[in-house]
């Protein structure tokens, strides 16, 4: 088989960055690990950047978006016991966020990829990238008991933090930053109404947690745990329970629990690996960098790492430049770097970290303080949860 | 003896108190262990706030700080080699900071106090704190081999972190928020150009730096050095060059060097005592808190302190009201949280952590980036350089 760009992983990167390219008249396969139902089970982050609307309007998939999609243009900052609200579409001129689940937006990248008779090849195991360093790279895979080879122009790395493509770069071509931190969110997610209309980021003694919703009858919640608690830990009372502590008690009163659809234990980590680009071969999304969730930056980073790939693609076959390719790298990593920042600076303000003392916490609470009392301090949340303009800094 | 107001210390927090009291016509008496010299030899910070500088011209001792000090409208920051301006008169609606070093402001103080003909007992050892917590406190003390005691209405401990006052108050009483800084600054003093009209505060992979002065002929730098460096380790031709590696090309020019005046090395250190009130005795200044010294807040946050003390100690003897006093802690320790907050973070974010991997270099870069790119960013730091007006979150 032979395609333009062959791209690893149809999670949403992958996803996305195929209908760009098929908008585009750029042929591309999409060469998956896993099941469709096992890509839409798992559940990550809910809030899409303007920038990200943008990009799957673009493609043509927002129209569910729009329909059932919540617009916020504010949230909750809980902390010394009171809710302050940060009011991100007045602080940043009439910007907001959409709260529309990941899932969903793979469901409808998913559908217009089959309505559109593009080749996706799932269970494909065994998947091996090769000559990325030269002009002819090759996907080879396994698919029901037969070898597969997949020659291509590009090889496009969607395939996440544990995918194939970052791991076939020859170390001494690559560096990698991280910073694992030392506890973990436990998730759940429950059909039963958001206890706020908007978002709730708790600090609190007992640690951080988070009110999130997908929809008016789906909520999701998460608690800050040690890393060493499973799920089998938590008894989705003992879990309710829990929140309950680390809320105010006008949301206390308004908390509605239920049985959990899904829980889960999730690891927080910073990581970026620079560059994203090896000759033929590019990075995007978790294949290339990691946030922890605090803020809900790494699907909005990946729709804008797959908007410049697929920028530098067509640049490529329409006006012959390599411009775009050479400058993907440097390009994404700016922008890569600086909600990596605000992800590492959120994630730090809200959480207890083990062994830093109360100091630690006093520090947390002044700058909280600070925020909301500060039309500067909080406008430097808001302008970076809404998401910097994609020309900021220039 | 007897007074109304027993002063512990006469560095500048109890001096500029004596001050405010005089001028009020209450009667204060200032027990000081060390000698006048001793006191005026202690080099500290140079920067002083807009609020600082008003109570100054209050009290009647500004004439000389108007006359030789350094009205500062901006920084810069230094970092990945190239050095931006932070507008600070700009950012603030015309805000400025006087660059007039410590010492000159204890030597008017001084000065103010002996032409009022007003009691500093200097070299007076021994000294103790009693009875506090009931009605008639005493101060008791050695001078020139001959005990005394000195009864009065109230006690201000103005005797700096490792004075009598706080290590007077009974373990149960008191709650001490620490930090210490796994680094130290050595500083130097000589009488050479300064490097820039304005700071510069730098982020280089070498560890933080700051080019600082005292007037147009005398320089103040600093370098982030490990704790274990004592000053006999730097000689001074080891020290400028050291300063050059950290620097940008333009500034490496421009360094003149010359002969140290003063060498020392200083820790770090973030720490607040919570209550500054037991009884009839007050806590002022860095009897109560120490900032670590980036963005040079220790001097203002104790001008702020005996500000506030003297409005108490004024409401309680003119209008017979408790309400100052009771409110003193309360009042200071907002103020104070705010100021430890901003010299924590940056501190934090202009400094090498040991341990804290090539990741942390990175967001501070990011963090930097995006300060100086973001007008609510730069707004950030330059309204807390400035010092957060008085009444700020109320």
């Amino acid at each position: 088989m032979r395609t333009q760009v062959a791209i690893i992983g149809a999670g949403p990167s992958g996803l996305l960055l195929g209908q760009l390219l098929h908008k585009a008249g750029i042929d591309a396969v999409i060469i998956e690990r896993q099941s469709p139902e096992y890509v839409l089970s798992r559940i990550r982050a809910g809030v899409l950047e303007q920038v990200t609307v943008d990009v799957l309007d673009e493609v043509g998939v927002g129209q569910r978006m729009h329909r059932e999609g919540l617009v916020h243009g504010g949230f909750d900052l809980l902390f010394k016991g009171e809710r302050h609200r940060i009011d991100m579409n007045r602080l940043t001129g009439g910007k907001n966020v959409m709260v529309y689940g990941q899932t969903e937006v793979t469901h409808d990248l998913m559908d217009a990829r089959s309505a559109a008779g593009l080749t996706t090849v799932y269970e494909a195991s065994n998947v091996a990238v090769h000559d990325f360093d030269a002009d002819h790279p090759r996907v080879t895979y396994e698919k029901d008991g037969q070898q597969h080879e997949l020659t291509c122009d590009f090889i496009a790395g969607c395939d996440g933090f544990h995918g194939v493509c970052r791991a076939s770069v020859p170390r001494g071509a690559i560096r990698e930053f991280e910073k694992v931190y030392p506890f973990g969110w436990l998730g759940i997610l429950s059909d039963t109404p958001p206890v706020h209309h908007e978002l709730i980021y708790v600090n609190s003694p007992r640690g951080f947690a988070l009110c999130s919703q997908r929809s008016h009858t789906r909520s999701r919640y998460y608690l800050q745990v040690p890393l060493t608690d499973k799920v089998e830990d938590w008894s989705d009372e003992a879990l309710w329970q829990e929140l309950r502590l680390r809320l105010d008690p006008a949301a206390r009163e308004h908390l509605v629990t239920g049985p959990s659809i899904e829980k889960s234990v999730a690891p927080l980590r910073s990581f970026v690996t620079e560059p994203l680009r090896f000759g033929r071969m590019f990075l995007a999304g978790d294949a290339g960098h990691i946030v922890p969730p605090t803020g809900a930056k790494g699907l909005n980073l990946a729709a804008t790492d797959v908007k410049y790939l697929s920028q530098a693609f067509i640049e490529f076959y329409a006006d012959r430049s390599d411009a775009g390719i050479d400058s993907y790298s440097e390009r994404c990593l700016k922008r890569i770097w600086r909600a990596e920042r605000f992800s590492w600076w959120f994630t730090s303000l809200m959480h207890r970290f083990p062994g830093e003392g109360e100091i630690a916490q006093k520090f947390q609470e002044a700058e909280l303080d600070y925020l909301i009392h500060s039309e500067a301090g909080a406008r430097t949340i808001a302008e970076n949860y809404v998401g910097l303009p994609l020309d900021f800094g220039r």
